[in-house]
C-alpha cells in the first residue's frame, strides 16, 4: 500500500502532464486516423508508416523501416541500459471502410461526436498505438529517461494476417527479444472495466471460387446449364449446419476443454446480454445461448464465418442472369491447438469428398491461437496496476475472440504477453462507426504511463 | 410452287430496297443502340420510347405513348381497311449491361467486329424490332401500301417482367385485339436455320433477404451472433438439391407430361451439343444429360436458378467481418400451368415449413407459361414462308427456354402467337458482348417483309 501510495505520487506529474497536453495528444490520433492505410487494398502503406517512424523518433527511439516481402514493419527501440525489457506490438493497417454509405462521417475524417472519436482504425487500433506513444513521451517529458528499456513492433498487415510477420521474425530474431509483451489492443467492458486479455484465437481465411460457364449466360440456359452459385451454396451446406456445428471431419479433433482456471475466468467474465443484444438489435444469441455456454463459445470455440459471399446480379430490381462465377469468403477462427495449415487440408479433403472437387479454395490467412499463462509475473504485475489506476478489478479474459499472431511472436519463444487498449464495449471494430471514447483515449495514455512505472 | 414463283417475283423489289438501304438500316439499329435503355434502372426509358415513336411515326401509323403506372407502352396502329390484322410484340427496354468488365467494346457504343453487330439490346430485342420496321418502310417505299392491318405494341419493361403490361391490356382491349401475333424475338440454331417458338417459359422473381444484427460486426462476434450469410445458404440449400430437383413441395404438380406431338418436336429440335459446350467452356450439362432428355429439360422443365447473391465482403483480399445482412435473387422458369401466385405461395410456406420464416421474400416478377396450338393456320402460314425464304425447313419449337407475357398478351383472348427474330445461336442475350450477324439482321428484315405478304 505505501508502494502504491508513492507510485500515485511519483505519477502525478505524469498525469498532469498529460492533462495538459491532451489536445496535442488527439491531435496526434486524428492526422494518423486521417491517413488511410488499408492493407487489404494496398492504400496509403509508406504513408502511414512513416507518420509512425516519425513519433518514434520524435520519442528518441532508434528507429528502422524493417523492409518485408510485404508492408515494413516499424520497428523502435529505447535503450535504456534498464533491467528490464518490454515490448509493445502494435500495428498501422486498417481494415477496409466499406460498407462506406452506413458511416454517419467520413471513415478517414476523424469526428468527434458526444464525447466518442469515430474514424476507421481509431479502435482498432491506431488510438491504442498512440496511447502508448503518447505515455512514452509524457513520460519522458517529465522523468528525462524510460524505467525499463523499450520494442515497438508496428506491423504493417495485421488486418490481412500478418502475412510477412513471420519474415520479420525469422530475419530479425534480437528485435523480438523481450522480457514481457504488451499485444496491441483492448477495450472495456459495457460497466466500463477495463479488460486484460491473455491470448488470442487463430485463423484460417480462405476464399471459395466456383466456375460455371466461360461467361454469363441468360438464366434460361440454366435449365441445362450448371450454376456456380449454386454450387457455392450445395457446398457451404456441407460445411455448418444451422445448429452451428462445423462438419468438417476432425475439425474440433484439437480443442481442448476448459481447465478449472478457465472455467472460473469465464464465469467471471461480465457479458451483459440484454445491453450487448440491444445494442445488436437482436432478440438473441445463436442457439439461443446464454450465460456459461454463451460466454464459453464466444472465447474457447473455433468458428466458421462467412465473412462475404457474391455471383450474378446483385444490384437494383431483376436480371435474369445465370452467373459464371461464384465466390465466397470464410474465416474460421481457430483455438487451442487447431493448426491452420491442417484445417485447410481438412477443409478441402471434405469438400473432396462431398463432391465439390472443382470448387477452388485460395488460403487467403493462416495463424494459431496463442495464449500466456495466468500466473505469469507480466499478467500479474498488470493486474494489480489496473486495479490501482482504475479502483476496480479488471476483466482479465482467457483469450480474446479475436485473432492475433500472438503465437508466432510471443508464446513460441516464451514472450508472455497481453493486451488492454483504449477501446469500448461498442467500438464496432471492423464494422462501420468505429469509435473510441476521448475519455478513455486520455486515460488510457495515464495508465500506459503508469505501467511503464509499475514494470520497472 | 407457281404460288411460290410468283410471290418471290413480287418480292424482289423489295428485297433490292432492303439492300440499296441497308446502310441506312443499320444506322437506324446503331443509334438505337446507343440509347440505353434499362428498365431495371430506370436508365434512357422515355429518349428511346421517342426514337421508336419516331420510327413508327415515319411509316405512317398512328402511335401513342400509352402511359402505364411503369414504362410507356408504344403503340403504333397502321389501319388499311384490310382483312387481317396482325400485330407485333416487342420490348424498347434492355437488361443491365454489368458486368461491364467483360464486354470487349462498350455496351452502348455498337461496333461491328467480324461481322457481328456488338451492342447491348441488339440481340434482345432492338434489331429484331427494328427489322420489322425497316420490313414495313421498304414494303411500302415500293408498295404504297401493306397487304395487312399492322399493330405495334412495343413496351419499356419486358426485361422487369412486365409489370405494368396488364394494366395496358385491361385499359387497352382493343389494342391488343388482332387475327395473330408476332411475338418479340427469336433466333438461329447453330447450323444457321430459323427457329420459330410457339411459346414462352412463365417465372416467378423473387429476392430472399436475410438480416441479422443492425450494424456489421467484428468476425470474432460470429460465435455468438447469426451470421444472416449462413442462413441464406441454409434455407436455399433446401430448395433444390444437387441433382437440380426443386424441393418445394408441389412445386412439379402443374407441370404436363409431354404430348406425342411434343415429343416429336422435341425429337426433331437441333441441338448441337459438342459445339454449345465448346462455346460455354463447359464438359458436359448438369446431371450429365445429352440427347433428349437434355432438350426436354431445356424446353419442357422448370427452373429455379440463383441470379445473384450478396452479402458481406466482396472486394479484394480479406476482411473478417460478420454481415448484417445477405440477399438473393431467384428467378423460377415455370411452364405448362404453374401459376407464379401459387408458387409463391409455396415458396414462403416451404421457407416457414423448414425453420426461415425470418427470410423476407419479395416478389418482383410474376407470369404464366403461354403458348400457341401447332396446329394454328398462323403457324403453318409462318412455317411455309420461313421454308421458302431460307430455302429449308425452320426449326419449330414447342416453346423458348425464356419467358414473356404471351400468356396475358395473347393465348387468354385466342389470339395465336409466334416467335422468330434476327439473334443467333451465340447472340448472349442478357449477357456481356451481346451480338447479331449483320447479314442475319438484312436478311430478317427481308424474311419479315415476305411474311407481311404471306400473311395477307
Amino acid at each position: 500500500m505505501l508502494n502504491g501510495i508513492r507510485e500515485n505520487s511519483t505519477m502525478k506529474e505524469v498525469y498532469q502532464y498529460i492533462e495538459d497536453h491532451k489536445e496535442m495528444y488527439v491531435k496526434w490520433l486524428f492526422d494518423l486516423c486521417e491517413q488511410p492505410s488499408v492493407a487489404a487494398q494496398n492504400r496509403g502503406i509508406k504513408e502511414t508508416a512513416e507518420m509512425v517512424e516519425h513519433h518514434l523518433k520524435n520519442l528518441g527511439a532508434e528507429v528502422e523501416l524493417v523492409a518485408t516481402e510485404g508492408n515494413p514493419v516499424v520497428y523502435g527501440e529505447i535503450q535504456n541500459g534498464k533491467e528490464k525489457t518490454l515490448s509493445f506490438y502494435n500495428h498501422y493497417d486498417v481494415q477496409p471502410e466499406d460498407p462506406i454509405d452506413q458511416w454517419l462521417s467520413d471513415p478517414f475524417t476523424p469526428e468527434i461526436r458526444d464525447g466518442k472519436i469515430y474514424a476507421r482504425g481509431v479502435a482498432d487500433n491506431k488510438g491504442t498505438l498512440l496511447s502508448r506513444i503518447c505515455a512514452v513521451h509524457a513520460y519522458q517529458a517529465v522523468y528525462g529517461t524510460l524505467p525499463i528499456n523499450l520494442k515497438f513492433l508496428v506491423e504493417g498487415e495485421e488486418e490481412i494476417g500478418s502475412p510477412h510477420l513471420e519474415e520479420f521474425i525469422i530475419n530479425n530474431p534480437k528485435k523480438i527479444q523481450a522480457d514481457g509483451c504488451i499485444w496491441e489492443n483492448g477495450f472495456k467492458t459495457l460497466d466500463g472495466r477495463l479488460q486484460i486479455t491473455l491470448g488470442c484465437k487463430g485463423m484460417l481465411y480462405v476464399e471459395l471460387r466456383a466456375k460455371g460457364a466461360n461467361i454469363d449466360l441468360h438464366s434460361a440456359k440454366a435449365a441445362i446449364v450448371e450454376n456456380p452459385a449454386w454450387r457455392l451454396v450445395w457446398a457451404l451446406s456441407t460445411l455448418k449446419n444451422t445448429k452451428e456445428e462445423v462438419l468438417i471431419e476432425g475439425f474440433y479433433d484439437k480443442v481442448k476443454t476448459l481447465t478449472e482456471e478457465e472455467r472460473k475466468l469465464t464465469e467471471e467474465m461480465e457479458l451483459d446480454e440484454a445491453a450487448d443484444l440491444e445494442n445488436l438489435g437482436l432478440k438473441n444469441y445463436v442457439n439461443n445461448l446464454t450465460g456459461f455456454p454463451l460466454k464459453e463459445k464466444l472465447i474457447f470455440q473455433p468458428t466458421c464465418t462467412i465473412c462475404g459471399i457474391e455471383s450474378g446480379y446483385t444490384a437494383e430490381g431483376s436480371k435474369t442472369v445465370l452467373p459464371s462465377t461464384a465466390k465466397v469468403k470464410l474465416d474460421f477462427r481457430l483455438v487451442s491447438e487447431q493448426d491452420p495449415e491442417e484445417i485447410y487440408d481438412l477443409l478441402v479433403k471434405h469438400l473432396v469428398k462431398h463432391g465439390f472437387g472443382d470448387i477452388e479454395v485460395i488460403k487467403l490467412k493462416g495463424q494459431r491461437a496463442g495464449t500466456t499463462e495466468l500466473t505469469d509475473p507480466l499478467v500479474e504485475k498488470v493486474v494489480s496496476t489496473a486495479q490501482q489506476f482504475y479502483d476496480q478489478k479488471p476483466q482479465v479474459l482467457r483469450s480474446q475472440a479475436g485473432t492475433g499472431p500472438m503465437y508466432n511472436l510471443c508464446q513460441k519463444f516464451g514472450i508472455p504477453s497481453l493486451g488492454f487498449g483504449v477501446g469500448n464495449a461498442t467500438s464496432q471494430n471492423h464494422a462501420p462507426n468505429e469509435n473510441i471514447n476521448l475519455t478513455d483515449y486520455i486515460e488510457g495514455i495515464k495508465f500506459m504511463a503508469s505501467v511503464l512505472r509499475s514494470y520497472a
